[in-house]
């Protein structure tokens, strides 16, 4: 469960679901979205929570507001605790916008980035261009995540066509496809008006066994973590967590919440 | 109010809600739900609210989370504070479930923890495992919380029967009894789904006004806050509030807000 | 768009949204809503993004429970870097009501505030103890906001009615006219109960151009925030941001999140 450090209560409580993969995963990865933490709580946070964290997404264009010095100390940070900075994928649709990929690529690895994401939520891509950019961060060695669905419900798309796009950008090598469910976590990608996960396009995105491995679904508010966690386990990619829940994210991968704990007691009760 | 500093409007503001106990108090206790602070953010909190706070929840199994110096610092700075650390009442179900409740009470004692919370949200206990439970802590000096309420409304129970365990357990010797709110308020406990109070399971609750002197109200949201304070006063006992709530809290616990200060005008108005 | 400070993405990315105007700006406020950061806190948020705040509010009475030491190290870390420090209106009207204002302005000055807040949500003010308040804090050098708006739905005025308030508020020599919004943003000021922009309110109380831009809407909520940036442009000045919200609502102003960025595209793809 955990990378070899010594835990608060090691040898008394094992935790009730087990199978929960440690770093470095493949699959089971956590990403936060970050709105503009600074510097000290960055750090107080990582000392808590490392290992319980993989991606760590500066959401859309926040970083455009930090000083420098303040966004390579984050960077730095992160890659020290074995975290992946990456910007938000806003900031890329911007550059894409003003023809300035390649400048945008260059200052990311100046700045220590490790991932980026490409996303056309709000900025419309051809299937080319999204190659193209997908190519070019690719053969700079980055994890490259790209991101299917679109930020205004007015723009929205079938289920349909955002599996095929899906399974366009895993050919075409990326190393996860985000399903788009913004801050909110309603009325976008999966999730009905109220944050309710509409079933059948869930079904339609994960139909393919594996490929469900390597999305990670958007899911800032617990009862979609709760939900996806009970369809997919454990290690299911998940995503836009807020900062403060990285830890009762991990509390309900285990069983250590009462949300996901409860199907745990009703086998043992009914044994 | 206060235990002694200097506050910045002393001699200036006097609070508009009379009788606010000051710390160390055994009724207006508040208790703090932590998701997972680190301990720079501790330390930082403490320093501007600690007589403001008695009891610090480790909710659910977040401090399985934990490096084991990383919590061994956030409970020495509580008990430094004079607050009470405690670990949520889910992990205590897990290491009774894991019949480890021996070891559990052990390793909670070399941690530092002051306090314990005994409670059966999850995973049901019988009377007499809950009243094993409750003496052993008590045995071992720790202040001891108890609480009733089950998390999924699937497993609610009628408000008349929680208050015959809330008394069983006043008798076996518990220092306060939670009510169960959750972290979210809403649709258990004495809240409906909206996160009102209903008002009649509230009453069967607090029928005994001995008892509502230690029964601690798990009240995350606002409205609730207030509905309580206005119904049994500025000293009442409430739990689960948001770390960033603690200040705004004592603020209308002290009519220092508009919600509780409106009262205090219209009785001024009203002479 | 900025103080002269190297930031991460100069020269590469340039904001969407143009005009924005640096500190030290007349129009184009924000102004935070803090419940209690710490000291350590706030000068990491500052470190990070004190270029996106002119305004601080201690929000309604919390600055009566810090020790006096923290509420004046949090003043002199704000006064640094530019912001002015303001307790909420609330602790003005506890003042007021007990006819303590001349000490209240006393130990305002002596504790570095810059700015007060004057406002009438809870306790009564007649419209010459409003003009003395004005009149006497303008006489002392600090900055003014007198505010409209009730908190309580039971007391709500009609919006002409504040609309003239508003008028003799600038009259009086105030600097910027709030619109209460409280921290919920729900059934308040020119929102509905759902939080949702009431628009003949909005009209009524925006009806004169210059005034506009020196009032200052309280926008807790994004979909308030990217509502009055679309009404009244990215220098509108908006009040009661969580303090976690800082940089991400200089992402909106910027047009470097979706919300706002989706109209540039709009305009772009239909040249």
């Amino acid at each position: 469960m955990n990378s070899g450090m010594d835990r608060a209560w090691d040898g008394v409580i094992a935790p009730p679901i087990e199978g929960r993969l440690s770093k470095p995963r493949s699959t089971g990865i956590t990403m936060v979205l970050d709105k503009g933490l600074g510097v000290t709580a960055l750090h107080d946070l990582l000392e808590t929570a490392a290992d319980w964290v993989d991606f760590w997404k500066f959401t859309f264009g926040t970083s455009v507001m930090y000083p420098r010095t303040v966004l390579e100390a984050k960077v730095r940070l992160l890659h020290k605790h074995g975290v992946f900075a990456c910007p938000g994928g806003t900031l890329f649709e911007v550059a894409w916008m003003q023809q300035r990929y390649d400048a945008y690529l260059n200052r990311l690895m100046q700045l220590g980035f490790g991932a980026i994401e490409i996303s056309d939520g709000t900025y419309p891509l051809s299937l080319a261009e999204r190659q193209e950019a997908i190519r070019k961060a690719k053969s700079l060695g980055l994890k490259v995540l790209s991101e299917v669905g679109k930020k205004d419900p007015g723009d929205s798309q079938p289920s349909s066509v955002l599996y095929d796009l899906l399974r366009s950008d895993f050919e075409a090598g990326v190393d996860y496809v985000i399903v788009e469910g913004r801050e909110s976590g309603k009325g976008v990608g999966i999730y009905d008006a109220k944050g309710e996960i509409i079933e059948e396009d869930l079904g339609v995105l994960s139909q393919d066994p594996q490929c469900v491995e390597r999305i990670l679904w958007e899911a800032p508010l617990k009862s979609q973590q709760v939900a996806l966690i009970k369809r997919f386990g454990c290690n299911v990619n998940l995503g836009n967590i807020p900062t403060e829940d990285l830890i009762a994210l991990e509390a309900l991968r285990t069983g250590l919440r009462g949300d996901t704990l409860r199907d745990v007691v009703r086998k043992r009760v009914a044994k």
